[in-house]
């Protein structure tokens, strides 16, 4: 597909991936995609990341439930970013049970929890 | 700086950043900070990158007056990436004159650009 050669991946063969709710526009994670991750998202219509830990393709939610449906999907200038819009099932897009990864805010120097958890991870991640 | 030590920083010392204007809650950007790029942004109030293209620190804006103005800064799960919320000083944040850098969206298999030049580069960058 031609639009995969038009990324310029990085020197792991990567590029950054920005997941946002299409309906909240709250920006829910930060991950990775390399070639085959962003083929398979696009042919499937879900997304799917490379996990850097797991040295793995990793189809979001393949163990929580907590797909991404991919509603568009666009590519930064230098092209060294790919913007997803998607619809969250679940309404759960972190590994700890968070509507989103970015629960941390800067609060006088210190990183402070604001979001709350929405489902004990012990109960998404049972195998 | 104490919350700079939470930052586990790649093996370029850099965390990926994503600006997010705070009005329209559509993502911007995405660059690159070192601890000094972090440091700096927290102390100004105003987002500065590590330009890996340059190799130096550039305070967005500095030259273009389109500066971020930092409304909230919040940091991921695991810790690599960080999310900026922002006030984005002229409506502009590419340096193609656009809105943003997302500007190209996949349509049946090709990038195809949605957004329009809001100011000719030319005008924003003369030296």
């Amino acid at each position: 597909m031609n639009f995969l050669d038009e990324v310029p991946w990085d020197q792991h063969g990567l590029i950054a991936a920005v997941a946002q709710d299409a309906t909240t526009a709250r920006v829910l994670t930060v991950a990775w995609m390399n070639r085959d991750a962003l083929k398979q998202s696009v042919e499937t219509g879900e997304a799917v990341y490379w996990s850097r830990s797991r040295k793995r393709l990793w189809r979001k939610g393949e163990e929580s439930g907590h797909v991404q449906r991919i509603v568009e999907l666009r590519l930064d200038c230098d092209a060294d970013a790919l913007l997803i819009q998607v619809e969250q099932v679940g309404g759960i897009a972190c590994h700890t049970g968070r509507e989103r990864c970015f629960f941390r805010k800067l609060e006088d120097g210190r990183w402070v929890t604001t979001d709350p958890v929405l489902k004990d991870p012990a109960l998404i991640y049972r195998k």
